[in-house]
């Protein structure tokens, strides 16, 4: 899995972390099982705050993509994400609602919108059948 | 416009308003030149503080959906939108890759997104043609 974090972003560090290993897990590069770095080794790469992996890291447990294992540290653990999702398919519709009504007073049609929904689902199908 | 705000939302109130007139505008029910509730007004309707709205008054002035009149006071004003929108297509592309990724993880298929899509696309565009 490659991580990278945008310092100029306006989306915090930890949110940009969890969604690299959420976009991992989506393409592929990571599965269930798999360790992810150990706080210490990712805070060093990335050149952050040890704090900052932490808090990515608790939020991806709260949200059920990975588990701690003593043994083992943070491992991706996706049998328990609930299949019917009904609080992301909640939350995905709020957001859409916004980005459809800011896109039509934009006079941005539906295909472009559309489009970059497949291209992203064909970027990350295809890595993971790679 | 019949604007509403949930208090038990994670959603601040002031982006509930700003989101609120933008689908407004979106939908058709605000159109060019159309005047705003006064601060006053829509704090006392919605039982908010002017604070609140005077915040989503200034965030839909920065973004470009309104304008500050002296005379009639906050007036929508879309003529200004940045047509080719780069900005908000580059906002948005960053949050429809987080929502491909999530869904991908829970095994939802591009079809349920973009139904939502399409949905959200023929209820606005169809109030617009009202």
């Amino acid at each position: 899995m490659l991580l990278t974090v945008d310092f100029e972003s306006a989306q915090p560090i930890y949110q940009q972390i969890r969604n690299g290993v959420v976009q991992g897990i989506a393409d592929g590069s990571l599965r269930d099982g798999d360790p992810l770095p150990s706080v210490r080794a990712l805070a060093s790469e990335l050149g952050v705050n040890l704090h900052t992996v932490n808090k990515a890291y608790h939020l991806l447990k709260i949200e059920g993509f990975v588990k701690m294992q003593r043994s083992r540290g943070t491992v991706v653990s996706i049998q328990g994400l609930k299949r019917d999702s009904k609080d992301f398919m909640d939350a995905a519709g709020s957001v859409l609602k916004n980005i459809v009504s800011e896109a039509l007073t934009r006079s941005i049609g539906r295909e472009r919108i559309v489009g970059i929904i497949n291209r992203y689902y064909n970027e990350m199908e295809g890595k993971n059948h790679e």
